[in-house]
């Protein structure tokens, strides 16, 4: 066993260097520092890699480093909340959200239409100018086909999008497939239930998508979980894996407790009675605020797999190119 | 304002009794009070109220007072998860769900057929059981339809299950609507998928669902929301309150908290600046298990509808009656 | 295994009913149940039990339920901190606190003369009110001896207090020493330095005291302890029984979680490791509001216990009589 | 106000590069840049600052940090618990913890003689080797004087420790006061008790000690208060600036929530009620794991104040040499 060791700052010292040293300090310290290894490890053990996040996480700048970790290779299948959908849309369409208090008065913010998540502000003309913009795109994607399952829809969104930054542009073009299975819970569900009115044979097909992230992954492979936050991006990810025979490594980061036996605070061991994650995985669960302890081990990773030149991605991979490839092999 | 009193046991004291001492004690006690005196105020109000709720409740025993809930007339509109229904459909066929612990060995289990939801196990069975009961279920709905929404799916599954504790067969018996945005995000999608392969005409319809929960309440009337644990459940209803004018109630009850801006933890405060919950609406947060919490709440309020003659429900009420109600006013 | 079963409210219903169906519910609800079970076997083993709670129980009112639980003789020792001692005393002098919220603006409050303490305010009058009727205490009390072990000038106190609902009386009539490790870590502190600056031979022996924690349980009987919250209260109650061979059994309630490193949040599996709690006792955690959960467990406990004719309480018990019975025996 | 930035890694990234740009992201990123910049202001106002935390921080690699927090003069006056100087004389004489894992076993530890703090383990040889090194300590502090105050007490140690990484060994160097107002609660305790049954007239006078902290600092200056983790040191040193007309600067940083109304909960606004922190001062509550925002936030500190000059220490400052500058000041 390895001992606890005295921390001391030294002038300059890097976020990769910070996250080594945490590991030998105590507590979540040393659960963030496996949680970097972890990721490495899928990385190098080329796994399928499932990450899911929250609205809240797309409102905050994080955003931009999820676009980052596509990139870069560290994602390869998303799962997210409608809100994440939009959020990702409104910052590529250059709405600007705004820094604010966990205490402002919430009736004054009303008055001021300013809509809060925590301690950040969303302006109500950034959804005025989403619904303009939402529109136009509809007709579109209508004019191509009638039936859409969700991540070929957001797909199609992603590649009209054209922002380094956004999660929908990298997936997109990274053939990254981004699932949504509540892609009505938002202002994006109000606006296609307004389209359907008028278009009733336009569909968006839930049922089929799940075939798609069935596909997204396959038994044959190695698969990985990095879930931050809870909610049903979570349990549709670790849902997906256990229908291909469970994940081979699972990450939580969250600050939900599993005392209250909710999926948002379902620990990685809990995963394994259902098979969700295999027996003998490699599991870490980090608790915390995510836009703090995803970054820190994120970029421990990062760095480690870039002095190795292990980061960037190749392969295409589009859960119906796959299914693809595997009914015709190029031998 | 009120003093704070010496609470003291006094033998045989009730529910309804002890919720009301509560009121005077402190910190949790005192929010708890205030919870079961908003959900006496919103039935008085004859609010329509949304009650939403996350699978891990329907594991538990709770789903049986859910039930009841909806049967006494205090919850009008129902939002939960595809675990939810699930489970509630399981359970209605016999299944039952086992009490174990939190610190089980979740391996032993796995190799036992057990999957851990917390302190509760279900096993593998029950699933496939589940299996053979919703196939011929879905062959009868498509021998009906080839389009479903979603709420008039669960409420023809909730007319053929003749089980006084199921919360699919009171909603469907008293015409309240389940609305689940993330149907596919369970076994039941797993299903759904493979029934589509062979019916690719089987459509269901999310985005037809966003129009009934939108007609399921309207701008005229008084709105409440009760919402038990996070997740997308709570952010449907706020997001179809918020629709019609937002809510002039809205009780929360959780475990998360709002530090970390997830929409778990929002608070009933951060809602008014959404213009979810309107700005002078009666507003309580409590934070603590659900399973002890919201029965404690929720019986203190049925003492007291009881001994004013006020439970029980009486209106036909689904969104397309509704609907049709307001096209042809019966004058 | 024992399974769920659905729970229905029965009208009427009590709360000791309520805390025996809760054990069938789910998550905290089963935890809570045990917790009541365990309190029946910590009075049917006649163990030695340990009370432990923070201020801000005392500043509720579980204050008049922890004097209750003394006199019925479910509380053989108690520790606590210097707010809970203070309070205790300034409201069995008449002082009244207020209800409030956990929102109201502090800077406002602070004109007023309110100090909050969650959503309960007490008034700084309270404060000049303790200091008012704590010199003269002190005098009396230097009158009869100049060095006090902090558990024997808590009795003395006590003594003088004739508030069926105080702590400090009922533990005094009762012969249940109090302990308060931190003694100066309040407005008492400050005038006991203010006291002694004008009587330097005056001292607040807490070294001595430490012999009286010891010698208030032996490693012959069974011991128990109950802690709710954290805090130094919890870690000297545990310390204490370490040091007698380890408690048999273990309740802590609280809203820490372990994943700290905290003692707050540590659970009583923590505490096998340390020999702090027997390897075969019985131990459980609940997590939530102690003015909820405690009330709760303790009720169901006392229903059993009065059915039983098991209520009550006879030994004589301070530290001291115990340690000369020990060295005298009688017969 | 400010707008939100899409965070992205930049190879080689500092961690004081780092802490700026969480202060663009959201949620617990935004407050912990609050942080470090508050320290910023703590060290630029020279602000007499109280550094609070509790035993397990200690049982942590965060020692080393805190004895470095001390000698770089961003902490005039420390207040823990008894765990704490345990801990830290344990580690200057040799003793070394081991990193384990939350879930591990616990009576397996206990029979292999290992003692669990989270994921931390700490051997009883440890324990063993301290109580042979306590006690020649105690004669030879017993020979000096026969009373004493715990501060004045903590001192005498430290100067015999000789260990860099030490904070008792930092403090006294550097005449920085440690407080611990429950000095018997430990093994400490323990040993105290039983030197005083050979030598009765040894005397721990923690009265006198409250004397201590209140001239620790005073009415005139300003003063600041970071507290870390809840429990007593954290009520004690916002007691003592409160005693001295409130701090102007204030942060906190813990894992517990403000809703169970208790001290390790209570957030910087709650404070202002008190007086505790006056009402126009600069406060921040960052929510998470100490082992990783407190360095976070003290290391983007310590950047900034070393590029312009200002860290280190040279002012003078026992409680006893401030007393008496103030009455003989050397004009």
């Amino acid at each position: 066993m390895e001992y606890i060791k005295d921390f001391a700052w030294t002038p300059g010292i890097t976020v990769a260097d910070f996250v080594q040293k945490l590991g030998v300090v105590g507590f979540q310290s040393i659960e963030l520092k496996r949680a970097s290894e972890l990721i490495v490890k899928m990385k190098k053990n080329n796994a399928r890699t499932f990450l899911t996040f929250t609205s809240n996480m797309v409102t905050s700048g994080l955003r931009g480093f999820f676009a980052q970790t596509i990139k870069e290779g560290l994602a390869d299948v998303i799962v997210t909340t409608a809100g994440g959908i939009e959020e990702d849309i409104m910052k590529a369409k250059g709405e600007n959200f705004l820094i604010g208090r966990f205490e402002t008065d919430d009736i004054e913010l009303h008055e001021k239409g300013l809509n809060r998540v925590g301690n950040l502000f969303i302006k109500n003309e950034s959804y005025m100018n989403f619904e303009d913009l939402i529109r136009p795109l509809l007709d579109v994607l209508y004019a191509k086909q009638k039936r859409w399952a969700v991540s070929e829809l957001l797909r199609e969104i992603g590649l009209t999008l054209q922002d380094e930054h956004s999660i929908l542009y990298q997936a997109a073009k990274h053939k990254v497939p981004i699932f949504c299975p509540a892609i009505t819970d938002g202002a994006l569900g109000f606006h296609l239930y307004l389209f359907q009115q008028t278009h009733p044979d336009f569909i968006v097909d839930v049922v089929k998508d799940f075939g798609n992230i069935l596909f997204a992954t396959s038994h044959d492979e190695k698969k990985a979980v990095i879930s931050l936050g809870g909610s049903i991006s979570k349990h549709h990810a670790i849902l997906a894996t256990l229908l291909n025979g469970g994940a081979e490594f699972a990450l939580y980061m969250t600050t939900a407790q599993k005392t209250s036996g909710s999926m948002s605070g379902a620990t990685t061991n809990e995963a394994k009675s259902w098979g969700k994650v295999k027996d003998d995985s490699d599991v870490c669960t980090v608790i915390g605020d995510v836009t703090i302890m995803f970054p820190l081990a994120m970029i421990g990773a990062m760095e480690v797999l870039a002095s190795e030149g292990l980061l960037g991605r190749s392969q295409k991979n589009t859960p119906q190119e796959r299914l693809q490839d595997k009914e015709n092999p190029k031998s």
